[in-house]
């Protein structure tokens, strides 16, 4: 298999046999996915209540039967007591984990992902065999510290300072930490300062039950929030706290790398970790749906749900198929480096890194889209959505939080379109050859020919490789006119983002079904309607880019390739794709 | 004041003198605002927390503080006790006292719509004149029992139960009702229950208190909500409960007509009371984005909050501009009737009624928009978004049950077109002749003149024009072709009620700002954002339907019209607007 490198599907075509998806699991993964799935099915679901009644001492015994399984160890390495698989098995496990209560998926995913990476990835060979054993285990559980009440987005802005005591075997660490995730009940702590006046912070852990006074590391009154209510969040502050100086995380005013590792990784997990919470939804929204009855029949019948449960199905192989398509190719990179005589630890930072735009772009694509499967959850449910008694409403309140953590959807928006633009200056990723390609071929005279689009998606992806030029188009334009200006004109960029969003969700999806699925599966048009309504996303978004930064010729050249690249020989029957889907799943009972 | 009929903007040119805003207010109306206003930020904004902590004594309070000043009894006769006074004082009230908590919008809807008008407009001289003035003065409040666990969109399936007394003198009615607000504390219930084994249901009202069986009517607990958590939410249980046949409203089978008048008023109410929640999200988030800062300077310096509160105002401004436009139609019918010597009883309830089409755009487009701008608020707060220490969550949770009750989203969408189709096969409003006329059109050769669009608003209102003839021209086509089985066609009607919808905002929005504001306001900035961004959703939704009920030659022609009739001769400079918009909330500091 040719491995890409990040952003790289942009200027390629992509064969549909060199997309990963959860149809290819070997036996190994299998059993991943069932045990988690059983688990959460016996000992989460029956108890979904204690969840909504901010039963956190609940969600710590949810983590310890998890440790025990041996879930929190999966990507730990065995010699640190880990499992130490590989990539795919870490998504699954994030996947099929937190599908029931956004609680335990946010104390699984702070616990695995960056309350125990930063250690794993940058931790001395001292530091990972004292830490993650038991964080592999379960008997002790992760924090991550990095937030402050001036700095959020803005991560690398923290006032939290580290001195060098004295004897020079300490530093001396005091500040205040807000929205710390598991602070309630972790004791090992991976937390973010400055040392000195360094402009840049520094990474260290530690386990708060061994402090030498126990009152230098404290916690604020557990937050109250709007969702995942069993999931502890509070402030952490450190007061003289003593941290040996062998603690330390990587190297001085390194940390702020740490930090940003750690949460690529998070990104792509947090957009798993949001797969299962869509299935479950939309299960429960089709039996509901067969279930209730209105005006003599079931409201399944009503296009109005149908065309909901359509949406929401569709969305769900969509985002699955971008994001284990994206997990392949990180796991890829490091079996890659690993190959070419890195040592594990580097090349999984390095595999990370190498698609972090990716892993934006799947955070903000399936955070978003989660919500709005949840939104039309209640909305199916009518009254009962609104209520406590039915899945819906948690599920709504829950899924809100995946947009604001790990980075807001916003920057990550701006980070993804930001960070190809680098790629490209830096020479990583040439975008500007095809750029200049598709002027050109704007200013000769489009071809009349019909092309033959009778091989199965052949259609499909001669408008994927179109969009492609949309974005190149636009892009390429606006970073013409801007030039280093671009970083800007975030107007811009969110529209760049829309655009960049789309194409790689869209094509994951039409590769999948390709690759497993006949042309008159409901895959197959579950992929082909995504791709229609992606479109229509990707004009409305290009267009506004276009006739705010463009004028006259310019500007009509452009609409008129956005025209031109955009358009189907044979356009999709949309309602008829939306029933067919529909009729699917009502029939089968659930996806 | 030309007079219009329900749902004929969509066939006539609209001056802008005719449309009614919020800037003509005369003393009375700005009073009674200011009054409403001062005691929500006095007595209502402190206790926020009471709200969210299922304080429902405290909203009873509020409710009673809010009769003592007599704005319970704003659309009650004086005869009755009430003020008596007009629709757009109506639609004030329910306006400025819904902003800050969905719990008391909730109660005080309930009591003075639903929970009054069935009385008020089918009542008896004797049942008004025994009901009225208790309802009028909160020394008695009122609730609304329609809905039953089997019997929500299908409400007049409900299998309440009333049967004659052996001495003829009460009913004896046994059910069950769900989700009836102000419940808990009402003591006059206005119920629906089918006589022997009528088709239909009947109205009834009566005192709780009055019962001679006080365990005849029972209340089931408060239901754990998703929000609105103050406002009480029971189930009601008739038992063998006996109402005096002189509590009937209206006719015997005549009870689902009283209830679908009740909500249409409602409908439009509701949009009223979505839009001091919508100013005041966006006040805070005006202010938050200006205090907080990251990356060294306030996020309102940042494109991506500046495009969210540009939006949010914009949304803000097109929601008031449709409900007081249609707010003072209605007003206008009433007036028209009752010089036309009709009783006021008679010509409120055909005034509103008129009206439908826009009551159930207006429900449809400003809740949805209501959850959007709480959406974006929390976005804009960050993680304290998240947190119930700030305004948003709440903000997010109660605006979600707008989109549920008074008839869901979906059902009034269905409803708006269904009743326009209706109108038109009554010959009520003539859609025939102007659709064919644009056939006509679409088979000429367009012209190619540039037409002078130096007047102000001139362009805009031609293209409000032509979006017009995009309803026409494809829902006259879907009607050819499905005839009267176009309502089973739900897909084909919901967009084509998201194009109605979209028509009669933007328009609303553009006359507004002609009639009041200069072309360089950041009005006309905000009512032309508005459009641009209406347009592509008008194309989105027409196209959908386009590519799915016709094919061929006529598909091709209808989609050329679609192109033709969506076409700027000046394309606004989208970024432009958004940023002029942004500048001026943010520099003001509050909309
Ligand atoms: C429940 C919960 C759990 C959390 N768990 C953890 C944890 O375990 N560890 C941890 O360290 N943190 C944690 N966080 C913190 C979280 O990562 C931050 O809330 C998030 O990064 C946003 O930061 P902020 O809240 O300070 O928002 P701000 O940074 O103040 O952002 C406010 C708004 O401004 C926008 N904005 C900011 N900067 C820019 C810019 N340059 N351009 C455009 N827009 C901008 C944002 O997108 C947002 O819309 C948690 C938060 C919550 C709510
Ligand atoms: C907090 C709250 C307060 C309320 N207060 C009151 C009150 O005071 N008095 C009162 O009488 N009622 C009240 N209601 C009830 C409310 O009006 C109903 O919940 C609402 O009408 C929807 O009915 P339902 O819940 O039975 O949903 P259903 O009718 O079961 O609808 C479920 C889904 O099916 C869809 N659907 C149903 N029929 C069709 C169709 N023909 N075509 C297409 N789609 C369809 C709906 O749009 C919805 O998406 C309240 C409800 C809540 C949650």
């Amino acid at each position: 298999m040719a491995n890409l490198t990040g952003g790289e599907f942009l200027i390629k075509e992509i064969p549909a046999n060199e997309i990963f998806s959860l149809e290819e699991l070997n036996e190994e993964q299998k059993m991943l996915r069932d045990s988690a799935k059983e688990f959460i099915d016996r000992e989460v679901v029956p108890n979904r209540e204690k969840f909504e009644h901010n039963d956190y001492a609940f969600t710590e015994e949810c983590m310890k039967k998890l440790g025990e399984m041996g879930m929190l160890g999966i990507t730990v390495p065995e010699q640190y007591g880990g499992m130490g698989m590989g990539f795919i098995n870490t998504m699954l496990a994030c996947d099929y984990l937190s599908g029931a209560t956004g609680s335990l998926a946010t104390a699984f995913g702070a616990h695995t992902g960056i309350g125990t990476l930063p250690t794993l990835l940058y931790g001395s060979e001292a530091l990972k065999a004292k830490y993650l054993p038991d964080l592999a285990a379960g008997t002790k559980f992760g924090a991550y510290c990095l937030t402050e009440p001036d700095a959020g987005s803005d991560a690398n802005s923290g006032k939290t300072k580290a001195v060098l005591s004295a004897d020079g075997k300490h530093y001396i660490i005091n500040g205040q930490k807000m929205w710390i995730s598991n602070a309630g009940f972790a004791d090992t702590f991976t937390l973010f300062a400055k040392i000195d006046d360094d402009k840049n912070i520094t990474g260290f852990v530690i386990n708060r039950s061994e402090l030498e006074d126990p009152n230098s590391l404290t916690l604020g009154e557990e937050e109250h929030k709007l969702g995942i209510r069993a999931s502890s969040t509070r402030q952490v502050f450190f007061n003289d706290m003593k941290v040996p100086v062998e603690n330390m995380l990587g190297e001085r005013n390194n940390g702020f790398k740490i930090a940003l590792n750690a949460l690529n990784v998070g990104r792509i997990k947090l957009a798993a970790a949001c797969l299962d919470a869509q299935r479950r939804i939309l299960n429960h929204s089709i039996q509901y749906s067969n279930e209730r009855k209105q005006f003599g029949v079931s409201i399944s019948t009503f296009g109005a749900i149908r065309k909901k449960l359509a949406e929401m199905a569709t969305g769900t192989f969509v985002s699955e198929s971008g994001s284990y398509r994206a997990a392949k190719d990180v796991q890829d990179k490091i079996d890659e480096l690993v190959a070419g005589g890195m040592n594990h630890q580097e090349a999984e930072l390095k595999g990370v890194e190498e698609f972090a735009v990716e892993c934006s772009i799947l955070k903000v694509f399936v955070s978003d889209l989660a919500q709005h499967t949840a939104d039309e959850g209640i909305q199916i449910y009518g009254g009962m959505g609104f209520s406590e008694d039915t899945p819906m409403e948690a599920a709504w309140r829950d899924s809100r939080i995946s947009r604001i953590y790990e980075g807001t959807n916003e920057i990550n928006r701006l980070l993804a379109v930001g960070m190809l633009i680098k790629r490209a200056m830096k020479g990583q990723l040439d975008l500007l050859t095809p750029a200049m390609a598709i002027s050109k071929e704007l200013m000769g005279i489009p071809s009349f020919e019909i092309p033959d689009y009778s091989a199965y998606m052949s259609e499909e992806k001669a408008i994927i490789a179109n969009l492609k030029k949309v974005f190149l188009m636009v892009s390429g334009a606006a970073l013409q006119k801007y030039m280093m200006d671009i970083e800007k004109q975030q107007h811009l960029l969110l529209n760049a983002s829309e655009i960049l969003n789309q194409i790689y969700m869209a094509e994951s999806a039409i590769l999948r079904a390709e690759k497993h699925f006949s042309p008159d599966s409901v895959e197959a048009a579950m992929a082909q309607l995504n791709l229609y309504k992606a479109i229509e996303k990707i004009i409305t978004a290009a267009k506004e880019g276009i006739v705010s930064f463009a004028e006259g010729d310019e500007q009509r050249m452009m609409l008129s390739g956005l025209r031109r690249f955009t358009k189907y020989t044979n356009t999709p029957n949309v309602v008829a794709l939306t029933e067919k889907i529909a009729a699917h799943y009502v029939e089968k009972g659930h996806y």
